[in-house]
Order: C-alpha cells, then sequence, then structure tokens
C-alpha cells in the first residue's frame, strides 16, 4: 500500500554528488516510491552559488540559505553533500532538532566528530546513516554495521583512496616513478589540483577512523588513526617489492590487539603480496578485506569515488532512512560499547622492508645484523648486492612491534658503515 | 539503555550450520546483547536425532518436536537451518502465524517457493532474513535489498558454488580432467558423496533465482533459471580457455534485457577473461559481481559455504530482526513490483565458443561460415588446426541470441563435413 504524500527532501550541496542525487531523484521518482512506500519529493537544494545553471532542478527550490532549509519543520531527511567540517557539523545536527534524519556522505566530519552527530541523532530518535562517507559505491559500512553485526571483526584492509591506487598501479605496470604517475593521474581527472588529501593520507584516515569505529563498535577519531603517505614510495621500491613477489598500495589498516584489550588504525605503502585478493585492484577502484571470527575473509571491491557511484550509496541510505521514516523506527546508532582504546603506532607488530646503503667491506652485515639483534626484531631475509664499492642491504623482518623496527632503524642510521637508509616499507597481508 | 527480558530464539536444525550458531550465541553472548539492545536466549532445539551429544547445548532444550517449538508462543526469532522445501515451509509458515520473525538459510525453499514466505511474513507483520541463502558468509542479500535500493542493477554475475569453483581451479591450475578434480574435492570435504546438487548446478539455480528475484524487484524461480551443469567441462575447454585469455567458472548470470522490459536468469559454465576479477576466485571460495546503473561494477567475495561463515550471516540476521522486534518495525519485505517476466534461455544474448571435429579437407570453412551466416550469427575469431587427415576448427562468435547460436550448432552437426561438436561453451564477462 503506497502512502500518497510524499516525503520530503533537503539536498545540502549540489556539486558532483548533489546533481546526480538530484538527477536520479527525478529520473527514477517510480522506483524509489515503490521501494520506499511512500514518494519522495526534492523540496529544497542548498548551495553557495545560486546563479549557477542546475539542469533538471526546479530554480524554485534553490537557495542558499542552508540553516533556513533544515529548520522548515517539514523536512523529512536531510542530504548533506557539503563536505567538511563547518557549517556541515552545526547544519546537521539543527537538521536532527528539528525532526529530520540525515544522510550524509562527510568523512572528514564524521571521523571528527561523529560522536557529537551519532548522539544528536539519537537524542532526537533520528538516523544518521553514510554509506556514502567510505569507499563510495562499495557496501561497507552496512555490511560491517548490520551483516557482521553477530560476527567478531578482527581485521580491515583496505584500499579506500581511488587516486592514489591509481598513482601505485600506473607505477607498478610502467615502471613510472611518483611524479611521473602523479602527473598522469591529474591529467586523466583522478587526482585534483592540490593532491595533499589523497597522497599525503589525509582522506583514507579518515576513512580508517569511521571502519575502525564501526568494525570494532568503540570510538576512533582521526587523531588516533597513524598516518603516511606516498610521496616516497620509488619506483626501487616498487622493484623491490617485485621481487618479494609482492606490489606496493597504500592501505587503511584497523586490527584489534592479538589479547582483544585495544585496537589500532593506520594508513601508510605497504607491500602485499601478489596473491593477496586486494594486490590485483587496478586503477582507481577501491576494495576492502575484512577477517571477522566466523566469516572467515570477505572483501568488498568496486569504485570508490566519483558523482554517480557515491550517489548510488546516498540514494541506498535514502531509502532506508524513509522506510525507517514511515515504520517511525530507526536504524543502527552508534555501537561504541567496547570502548576499546587505541594503541600508538609503536605497538603495532607488523613486519619491515628495508633498503640500506653499506659500505662495500666484510664485516657490514655482523654490524647491521647484530643492531637487529638488540632491538628484538628477528631477520626474515637479507639480500647483499654489491657495485663499485658501494653496497645495498635489502633486509626483510619477521613480525615485530612497529616501535622496535623505528628503534632498530634508527640505530642503523648511526652505524659508520651505513650510508643511508634508502627505504623503508611494511609488509602487510600475509 | 539495555532492556533485561531476554529475546527467545528457536532454533530448527543442529547441524554444521545449527551448532555453529548454538555456539556463538553463547559464547558472544554478552556481544549479542550489547547489539541488539536485549539479551537473546536459546528457548529450544528442535533436531531429528535427539540422542546425540551437542556440546554446550543444555538438553534441556532438546526437542524433536519442531511445531510445538513454533506454535510455544514466546518465541521471538525461529531460525530455520534444516533445508529442503518441507517440513521447512510448513514450519516457517507457522512460525509467523504464532508471532516469531524467522530467519533461514533454505535457499532450495526460497528459490521454489519464497512468495509464500513473503506473504506471510508480511500478513502476520514478521520478518524474513535470509542472508545465509546465497554466498555464506558473504552480505550479498542485505546489499542488495538496501545498499541498491536506491539504483538500478542491470547484472548479477556469480561465483555461487563453492565445489565447482574448487573442480574448475583444479583443473585449471593443474590440468586434470573433470572426474579427476571431481576425486581431490571429494577426498578434500569439498564435494559431497552425491555432489549432483553441485555439479549439475541446481545449488547454483537457486541461488540465481533468489538474486535475480531481489536484484530486479519481480518473482524468479528455480523452473525459471536455466541450467547446465560442469559435467562436460574438460582439460581440453580449458586449455582453450587459456588460448583466449581466459579461464572457465561456473557461473550464476542474471540480466536485464536490454529493452528493460524482461529479465534472464542461467546457471552454466563459461569462459570468462584473466582480467575480469571473477577469473581469480580460487579454490572454494564465492564471489558475486554487481553492475548497476549508477554504483557501476561492484564485487562481493569470501567463502561460500561452510558452518561458521553461515552462522556468520544467520546472526548478523539475527541482531537485524531482534532490533526490528525490539522497535516493534519490521525490515524490507518482498520487492516484485516491476512484475518483469522472465524470459526463456533462447532469448539471452551471449557468445559461443564451439569446438568442431572436422574433415580436413578444402572447402570446409566456407561452409561452416555460410551456416552461421544463415543464422544471423556473425563470427569474431576461427582457428584451423589440422592433424593427420584430422582438423578442428575453433570458432567463437559475436553476440548473438542463443537460439540462434543453438539453432547454428544443430546445423553445424547436420554437414557431412563435421565430425563432430567437441564442445559449445558461452563466453561472458566482456
Amino acid at each position: 500500500m503506497m502512502r500518497t504524500r510524499p516525503l520530503k527532501v533537503a539536498l545540502l550541496g549540489c556539486g558532483v554528488v548533489g546533481s546526480e542525487v538530484a538527477r536520479i531523484m527525478t529520473t527514477h521518482a517510480d522506483d524509489l516510491a515503490a521501494r520506499i512506500g511512500a514518494p519522495v519529493e526534492l523540496a529544497g537544494v542548498a548551495v553557495r552559488r545560486p546563479s549557477k545553471v542546475r539542469e533538471g532542478i526546479d530554480p524554485a527550490l534553490i537557495t542558499t540559505d542552508a540553516t533556513a532549509l533544515v529548520k522548515r519543520g517539514d523536512i523529512d531527511v536531510v542530504i548533506e553533500v557539503i563536505g567538511g567540517i563547518e557549517p556541515a557539523r552545526t547544519l546537521i545536527t539543527t537538521a536532527f532538532e528539528h525532526g529530520a534524519s540525515v544522510v550524509s556522505a562527510n568523512k572528514a566530519l564524521l571521523a571528527e566528530d561523529g560522536a557529537t552527530l551519532y548522539a544528536a541523532a539519537e537524542q532526537h530518535g533520528r538516523d544518521l546513516y553514510f554509506e556514502a562517507a567510505v569507499a563510495g559505491a562499495i557496501p561497507l559500512i552496512r555490511p560491517l554495521r548490520e551483516s557482521l553485526a553477530g560476527d567478531k571483526v578482527n581485521r580491515v584492509l583496505g584500499i579506500v583512496n581511488g587516486t592514489t591506487n591509481f598513482i601505485l598501479d600506473k607505477m607498478d605496470s610502467s615502471g613510472a616513478g611518483y611524479s611521473e604517475a602523479l602527473d598522469e593521474a591529474t591529467a586523466l581527472g583522478y587526482a585534483e589540483a592540490d593532491p595533499t588529501a589523497d597522497v599525503e593520507g589525509f582522506d583514507a584516515a579518515a576513512k580508517a577512523a569511521i571502519l575502525a569505529g564501526i568494525a570494532f563498535h568503540t570510538r576512533v577519531r582521526l587523531d588516533d588513526v597513524y598516518r603516511e603517505g606516498l610521496t616516497e614510495v620509488t619506483a626501487a621500491d616498487m622493484a623491490s617489492a617485485r621481487r618479494m613477489g609482492c606490489t606496493v598500495k597504500l592501505l587503511a589498516i584497523c586490527e584489534r590487539a592479538a589479547d582483544g584489550q585495544s585496537v589500532t588504525a593506520r594508513v601508510h605503502p605497504a607491500m602485499i603480496p601478489l596473491s593477496h585478493p586486494l594486490a590485483s585492484v587496478r586503477e582507481a577502484y577501491n576494495a576492502v578485506f575484512v577477517e571477522a571470527e566466523a566469516a572467515g575473509q570477505l572483501m568488498f571491491y568496486g569504485p570508490g569515488a566519483g558523482g554517480s557511484p557515491t550517489a548510488s550509496a546516498v540514494l541506498g541510505d535514502l531509502v532506508a532512512v524513509c522506510r525507517n521514516k514511515l515504520a517511525e523506527a530507526t536504524g543502527p546508532g552508534e555501537s561504541a560499547y567496547t570502548q576499546l582504546p587505541v594503541s600508538p603506532m609503536g605497538d603495532v607488530v607488523t613486519r619491515y622492508h628495508i633498503s640500506l646503503d653499506v659500505a662495500d667491506k666484510p664485516g657490514v652485515l655482523a654490524q647491521v645484523a647484530t643492531v637487529f639483534a638488540e632491538h628484538g626484531v628477528s631477520i626474515d631475509t637479507v639480500r647483499q648486492q654489491g657495485k663499485d664499492g658501494e653496497a645495498s642491504l635489502v633486509v626483510v623482518t619477521h613480525r615485530a612491534p612497529d616501535a622496535a623496527l623505528s628503534g632498530t632503524v634508527e640505530a642503523l642510521r648511526k652505524l659508520d658503515t651505513v650510508r643511508g637508509v634508502a627505504s623503508i616499507m611494511r609488509v602487510e597481508g600475509e
């Protein structure tokens, strides 16, 4: 039975994602109505530049006063695709206060201050959905919050930034260096003019915070996430990874500690074996690998960004939130009951791949090996290579706390026989 | 705020999946309670053999009278992991009549008569959840029903049977024939003593029916699904696939017709390019590739069977259904509003890879090509190979209706110069 009075939707932001949301709401109105059980109506669109021509959107709906729009009182659902911390946060909490549920794609805000949003949603008995905030169209938040709600997630390992995956894939397939690959990504529209948020790992770190919080039922904020970008990954690192049967990916890694009493979240480039399902994720695609106690190893793959894919995620949430509204119910809220603390990077147990430039003389390996031993780090393999009085040593360690590994590197730098540490990269996914 | 009165759960069936569900309900009781907002209690377990020792389950809960259990009236959720059509169907509808919601892993029943179950659930205002019915632990039903509820799915392409994927992977990696690979699958416990349901594609066809119905918001039953097993796939087919840069997978394929006015569902072995994400799905893993209008190409990957993975899916549903119960709401019910008809296999547009044994004399290729032309089937490539007066022709066609392709093959068989049709296989995923 179809309700005839439409549910009213306010759209905050009408850029690449917002305009696509508006377009699909119009072109697929009948399908949305059938799936929700009531028609949905675009009741207002808040934008910064009202003069811009927006095809398919009634100009009467356009406003620059987002605050007045969310305060109207007749809005059932607010879709927030503005991004950034403010005014998005205030608009969302105001929307809850005025009776609306919220669908957001705002990863930065959720990672920075998700708790405030959740609390406001709960206080006013409204929904906060944000599938689009992580990995675009890939269903990930819902599977983690709902499908795996009866399981215990131990690890999330994800390629959650398309720009950096495009760059690394290009470096891997063509032997290009970082700058060259970045230029190509920029030329093809995969990287923004200022690529900092992507290449320094800020974007991935926000997603890691969101994923870790949901996966482990605790609170993880952006500041809790260790972060290294990929600007220092070289063609030599790529070649070295290949020699080990690996490739390099910028990974967001969320882990439950072995004792179960804490969690960690981090973003950094890492070598992963070519046999790992994430290794074959090409171009700007995203994929997230989840290890759960009962389910085993799952992977979710798809386009991680772009107007249409992100709109797909937003609209899936819109349908769910509208259904909840009609049923006078709400979906899952914040689940942070475990209150597991987030441990610092030094506590993470991982492996290092270290390239050293060393003096080509006897005894160097013994000196280097002693430094590892003194720091309690066990060596898996060493490869020595000499050329013209120079030599290089490539050491791959066994698993050890990151603090011990970085302490080892610091001590190695002080050795007279070590001329330089050419690169350090973690090895994951084994 | 936690409700203290527990929700009562009745478990029907206590085999590989049921015992794992019971175990996790006990060992993870606190987590489940925190996530649901109320404790859950195992209130009864219906089994066929009550004398069997069942570790960790209070013997007082065991009963052989499943009907009496679902009729008790105090049961909030019935978990059905018996399988088969009856008594499962009657037990589920009886459960709804007596106020319980149902979580089921029963693919056969859902594919055969899902409409009856949905109708009973709706009539009594209860939930019917069945994530575990398709592809074990892989979240698939929920993403299709909810995450993609705002999108338009055009195609679902899946490896949904682990046994057959193990066999084909073995044939591909070792060059083994079908029987040899089946023997290994049996020895390792991947194939049952009677592997018919798996190798003849019945299991995959049931899953295809369920997926097609949900993806296209219409009703698709097992009888609507075209089905071919993999028993006739040979080592030569595998080698031929490799030469084309392909591998062979048993695929469940659900498609919306180009004109959008009908759908098709089928299960058969097919060649897919090695570059396709499904090509690298190894061993007994499952993966489902979804193409949606806005989301683009998504893939869901994981273990498709086994006690623990299936239990994970069941428990995720249990949490959702319990939350709904507490909120006095229900989740999404049947969505079959499009009422799109299911077209027969002859209407499917696909490509064929055909191996012919032909006489090694001039003019054969011309004769063969004429037959293709007469049936309106355009040839993509032909490879001729001669040896000792015998010759083989391998023809790969362009896309054409399956009826035209099979008509072509029938006519080829009648040619004097064609000694036999060595193999026919569809080519997909391009």
